[in-house]
């Protein structure tokens, strides 16, 4: 590339689109909902200059985990669909920025090999992100593989069972940490009886809680009870996702699905935010109505697409500087200061007289 | 057609326009209401991942027939406009969907030629829409020659007292069902003077219903006070619709009316809906607004238009396969598991401090 | 013109604006208010099938006159300028379609000739519109020129003091009733000194209504304590308007300040609607929320301008079939049977927390 | 420019953008908030005729200065970007309209020069914008040499510590009248440990108060608590604005925290309004909720590098004689008789449930 580096996350995008084959670029983009974005949109926040805010910072322990800020790398499948490097390349500048990357089920590179390449010095291990394999024998299979290929955290995916992907693989590009027979069944019945026969349930959940002392997520909750339900079966903690759009198009915006479920789980467990976050002061709405860290999704995809692992570290860190400026301004030295209080929810739509529960 | 098959309704909606002669996609087009549509739109769901919905299925039981879904054909008239094989083609399409139509008084074809079409193993008879003929006698006249050529299940429509068709029809397309003396008066007076003269009352209403013992809804009701009122006629079901908009260009979105109805109602008799299904979402936020099914309407002509009794068998699938998915992401195994708490609205326009009784 | 005749308001608009000159154009669609329209947008029907309405009508009383509609002609400057025959064309109209024009004061042809041409067997007299003439004697000779040329009762407009035409009139086109020193003063200072000076004032209407008896109504009215002082001041009529939205851009939509009125003047005298008018639907909708009766603006222009007074004539036509099948449909036989059970609204902008008073 | 002159905002706005490079364009139009425009564009007035408004005004006394209406400049940096006569040539202009410049810390003319550019009879002092300089002393240092230079009211403007100019500026345009070492530190650490390093906080902001008896403000606060303790920190005003969107795209639109403050404050002392003001109608809406007089921006520029002086004070008459005819046209004589009560908003976004403190 001889133009200029790409200087925001438009410009990565835009980057990313041109490098990328279109049919790789719709599926990237396939069902990115503009809910979820207004959601976020909608929220502004309140200045409060005079604040002495010296030596403030954007640091949180997750897990054990020491991080620098609080935006993680969602688990995305495929990556060496956007760039050769893939995986590698995303869980290097996860490590570099001091955060972590979630390392999905579908990977197209082997989980040692991720799990080196964000092996650096302070750096806690990889998570890693669980489909259910239609089985618990197979699941725990590839778990074990997983941990014992270096990953930890463990993140359960349970909202996409009905999700096949749509793009025909290139030849070389598989998920290669599955077992052959572990690709998922081709089913050409229904919904009831085909995809759903093999997707999990509450029953699994607490069987697979029973498997690993090891730290659990459920990803996928937008429902308090569903949140609660987790906490009470002994979950570590909860990602409130709506899979970015791409299950069920007319989902519940993430974030609205999110402040009735930070005030149910109360600071018991952790709660993660998914879908939609395009910037620091994506990440400071979603802190501010009760998340306690957030995933990033297609954003670092374009910056993998775009610059490989210097563009996925550059998109973390333009993120990380609008949210230290956001909470500057904001009188904000700490995330925990980051509160309710700090935002106001200007409405485009309007969500009246619907408390879920 | 050399090119690949159709995949979504707007596909669909494509080929039909390029397949059918202006003046006619413009005829199906018409009042088509932005705001039947919204409504649907503003209509999201909350997802209930780990439920175990196994052996989930879309089966209901409607005055005596067994239906595999809740998606019925409304009534439309000269189906011949679209297609050669008009309503048989529909009625067809209908039966190997384990569902039914509502064979229009307008019906290009005759009667019995459609429910011969319509006759599969294990199917019940296809239904019958009534127009008010100007009087009684000639709308009892019409009605027996339905039912002797083997209609059953009697909608009548009482909202379009004063819609001609406003197109020049081909003169090999007529309603062929009707008597040359049953064509619609040509009045040249005024709205009240002239088609209202024309048109049905309560009285009337109540002397239809002595008539037979065979089912009868009503369809076209808006008001919670005239739903109540045909309960309380003896009516064995309403229609909550607004003619897709094609009447009143500024009539209350049916989606709004529909959950005063419902709750009317009480569940005495079943509420049908019809007007803007376009997708399986809608029809999910149809049953969680309290309807027991829908009508499916200007959808199922594009399949037809685009491929006849093929595409109207594979555009009430797609919809059907939207509405099990939906189901199944939200913990419901069986229709009537989806209710009001399933779904919230996100206004993107508000109906408030506007109670309608 | 050899192309087919208009059928809509629409097709009206467009060949209005295919004949007029564009600044002619630009001046008479100056400062068309969104708000206004979108306010009557918003308002929906509640369709009442079933009702018997054979017989109805949309006949009212004013002031002593026998009208065939609501629907009025609103008082408009300079008609030369859109059509040769300039305001007798448009009195002519309303009086073959049983009802008035409210003549202006700044009418381009003779008082005489114009109530000439409204003289039609059963029709009462037209209306006068009265602009201030900055001081009571040049407003009282201006009034009587009026009535002495058959003109009769008396719609006083109050809200346009600073409006000057923006428009450079062409030579042949002049306020043909007012004497050369009635002309408006070319005023070079400020809004307070200058044209606030010549405004007329409470104590000025009382001094009006005191120097006849003739039916006088006060057009130009929003807030309910300005209407109930006009009540008390004797006026037998007022008009709710915002001038079409060409004095203030933003002042508050006529229709939002409309039911508040209505509500204050509680029948005690007739309230007027004008100012967005477009449809027959947009009549009901302000017969809804309180008006006895509108005045058309800007639509019957576009019928002069298109077909002198045979447009005129249609466009009224078209709009008042509009209202009496939206009066059908939601079973009301007689304008009184329109009111604000009859709608909701449906709101793409919300009007909360902000009584006027 | 051989064109004729340009008649509204919108024709400086564009005149202003042809004469500009593109890249001093981009600059100047950074952040423009469209919701701080809409919230102004929401307030709709009641239009109150028959009035007595003879001999109203726009006067008023704000620290014992008269101005002739309540526009008064706001303080804008480097203004010889965008015409050769600068800072000078809007001082003159603002004098020649009866109103005040505030002059930017970062003003590209010697302040004495602007003094005696604005220094015309019965015209006070111009008032001056301070930026914190990293510490007090600088600080002081600064605030000295604006003093001796003639500039009187200090402006403390304290939202914008984090905002370095994004413009590469030519060489011969520079912050003049700064000491070289008062150049903002070009820090390449974070923004805690760099901008907030050298950010005012309360203490210095009393500190600040001790110095100087002159008429002090704080300008760049939105939240009630704020103003509250600015008011008791003994200033002398404040100036709710949020730097019209170039520090934070989402921060709450200065409308909407103004009202919540000017009813805390409560007369107290004075509040001004700055952020997104483009018309004399905007100028009503913030007086109606509550602000004393307002700053206006980017408007008087586009006047500025259209015509210079000249069309900096042709911009500011515009907006004076909308504001006079709104005002007229709304029954208030004077700038006291503007309240809440004259106003509604209509809402196209909605500001519910979420009451600042």
């Amino acid at each position: 590339m001889t133009g200029p580096s790409p200087q925001s996350i438009h410009d990565y995008a835009r980057v990313a689109q041109q490098r990328l084959h279109a049919d790789i670029w719709v599926y990237l983009a396939d069902g990115d909902s503009a809910a979820n974005r207004n959601a976020l949109a909608d929220v502004h926040v309140i200045p409060r200059p005079l604040q002495n805010v010296k030596g403030g910072n954007t640091r949180l322990t997750m897990f054990g985990q020491e991080l620098e800020h609080p935006i993680l790398l969602a688990p995305i499948a495929y990556q060496r669909l956007f760039q050769t490097d893939g995986e590698c390349a995303s869980a290097m500048a996860a490590s570099a920025q001091g955060t972590q990357i979630i390392v999905s089920s579908l990977a197209s590179q082997p989980f040692n090999e991720i799990t080196k390449a964000a092996d650096q010095p302070g750096c806690g291990k990889p998570w890693f992100q669980l489909y259910w394999q239609g089985d618990r024998k197979k699941t725990l299979s590839l778990l074990h593989r997983a941990l014992d290929a270096g990953l930890s955290t463990i993140m359960f995916t349970v909202d996409a069972p009905v999700k096949v992907a749509s793009l025909q693989l290139p030849q070389h590009i598989q998920a290669v940490n599955l077992e052959s027979s572990d690709a998922p069944v081709s089913s050409t019945s229904m919904v009831f009886d085909g995809w759903m026969a093999q997707a999990p349930t509450w029953d699994d959940l607490d069987w697979l809680r029973a498997q690993t002392n090891l730290p659990l997520l459920v990803k996928g909750l937008l429902h308090p009870d569903d949140a609660s339900r987790a906490a009470e079966s002994g979950c570590d903690g909860i990602v409130v996702s709506n899979h970015g759009g791409r299950v069920l198009k007319n989902a519940i915006p993430s974030l609205l699905a999110l402040e009735q479920i930070a005030t149910r789980i109360a600071g018991r467990i952790p709660v993660l935010f998914d879908s939609g976050i395009r910037s620091g002061q994506d990440v400071y709405a979603a802190l501010a109505f009760g998340a306690n860290a957030v995933l990033l999704g297609r954003p670092y995809i374009w910056g993998l697409a775009a610059e490989g692992a210097l563009g996925v570290a550059r998109v973390i860190r333009l993120l990380r500087d609008e949210l230290e400026m956001t909470m500057a301004l904001t009188g904000c030295a700490r995330l925990t200061d980051i509160n309710r209080e700090c935002v106001v929810r200007i409405l485009s739509s309007v969500h009246q007289n619907d408390q879920i529960v």
